[in-house]
């Protein structure tokens, strides 16, 4: 184990930085916002001003903050967007919020495609499709349920695969899928037994629920998910700005 | 009232419109699936060839539907987004989606900002705000119960304003307020006992929830709300595609 002032001015760069960061993303900090200034930051870390220096380069240089030259740094405008990875990826979009992702698998099974599934994936009722049914975890602890459907032509890479290793959506990539881009549906649902039992939540606790298509860029879909988030684990956010059509709609319901 | 084969026509054309344009907003058809063809829209809607080109060139001319030349039409990628003042107003956003808007106000009231407010509004705990607490509607039916907060600065138009009339965000905008960009937070909430009488559901009922603060150009915050709706009423859409960042993220709790 490494120890000394070179180590010890490493883990308070990093430490800052993710400190800032969270806040910025959970909106502690909201655009326009100033940074507490270096000598804040100084005091509340016990640092000197070379990790807090190091942290802002680093917030700076991941486009979330101003450069502040000459005045107070400024939580920059439409810092919240989330890359394509991380939208099909739980795994993924954990280590972008420096969390540690887990999953527990509860089943992975083939099995013939129900009707509604079979819409969704545009296959056949009755056609294979591999299915799978997760408890993921932040951190260590229970965060989300997740419910993903192959059509067999990709899920056969699931099977094969230790889905108690980690991100399914690297193994797909790995294998060669096409995952070209994909659409989301966000609602709210009550849990359900499995839910319930899983999270360690009553049965109706109010989840998140994010569900979730993918597509081949030949519009072929890859994969029909149910996300359901414990909501004080995970939200969603965004900004919009007058003159620009937001990339999100609400929809109404039947 | 107008009669005759004319009027028949234009009820027809818009009729069949407002199908299809439901239908991809809902999702029924997704970006890349084929719409039914020519045949099949005027075989259920017993109407002639004429009607049903006046709605798809209406839906071109919307930016839903590919152009389909010498091959069957095809719902565009992207599709689903919602203009800034659909993101404000539920009164806008209602008549976007074909939907009458209603509300019926519980209360509204000057009084002292407590102290989350005051941090959210960016001014001093116990400066007067104008708070607005009402039940809206979707077509004569309960659908989302709404917090609106205002700096009196700001809110000062909302006292004078009748709340039972429409949309305070026309009111706002008409009385010259600068609503230039807002921020969004959505997760899943139960009902509380407010939520639970307006809305006709059991204490607990999973909402969906939208949280939104508005603000100026010069970064001073006009509003922030609180809605909750039925989520079968209203679920959040949006399409993201590889090599794009997402301009919504899923963000970590506390």
């Amino acid at each position: 184990m490494t120890t000394g002032p070179r180590h010890r001015t490493r883990q308070q760069h990093d430490e800052i930085a993710h400190y800032l960061r969270t806040a910025i993303r959970e909106g502690s900090f909201q655009p326009g916002d100033e940074l507490p200034s270096e000598a804040e930051l100084t005091r509340k870390f016990t640092s000197s001003r070379g990790p807090v220096r190091q942290a802002m380069s680093a917030l700076r240089g991941e486009g979330l903050i101003s450069s502040g030259r000459g005045r107070r740094t400024v939580v920059l405008d439409n810092v919240l967007t989330q890359s394509f990875d991380d939208v099909i990826s739980f795994s993924q979009w954990c280590h972008a919020s420096d969390i540690v992702p887990g999953q527990v698998t509860q089943r992975v099974a083939r099995e013939p495609a129900e009707k509604s599934l079979a819409a969704s994936l545009r296959i056949e009722e009755g056609d294979p499709i591999v299915s799978v049914f997760r408890l993921r975890l932040m951190d260590e602890a229970p965060a989300m349920v997740e419910r993903l459907n192959y059509p067999f032509e990709f899920g056969r890479h699931v099977l094969a695969f230790d889905t108690d290793s980690g991100s399914i959506y690297q193994e797909l990539i790995d294998q060669g899928v096409d995952i070209n881009r994909a659409s989301r549906t966000i609602d709210a649902v009550g849990a359900n037994d499995d839910d319930a039992r899983l999270l360690e939540v009553p049965v109706g606790t109010p989840l998140l629920r994010v569900r979730r298509r993918a597509f081949t860029t030949a519009g072929d879909v890859i994969e029909s998910s149910d996300d359901r988030y414990l909501p004080w684990k995970a939200s969603f956010t965004m900004n919009s700005t007058r003159g620009n059509p937001s990339s999100m709609s609400l929809i109404s319901g039947d």
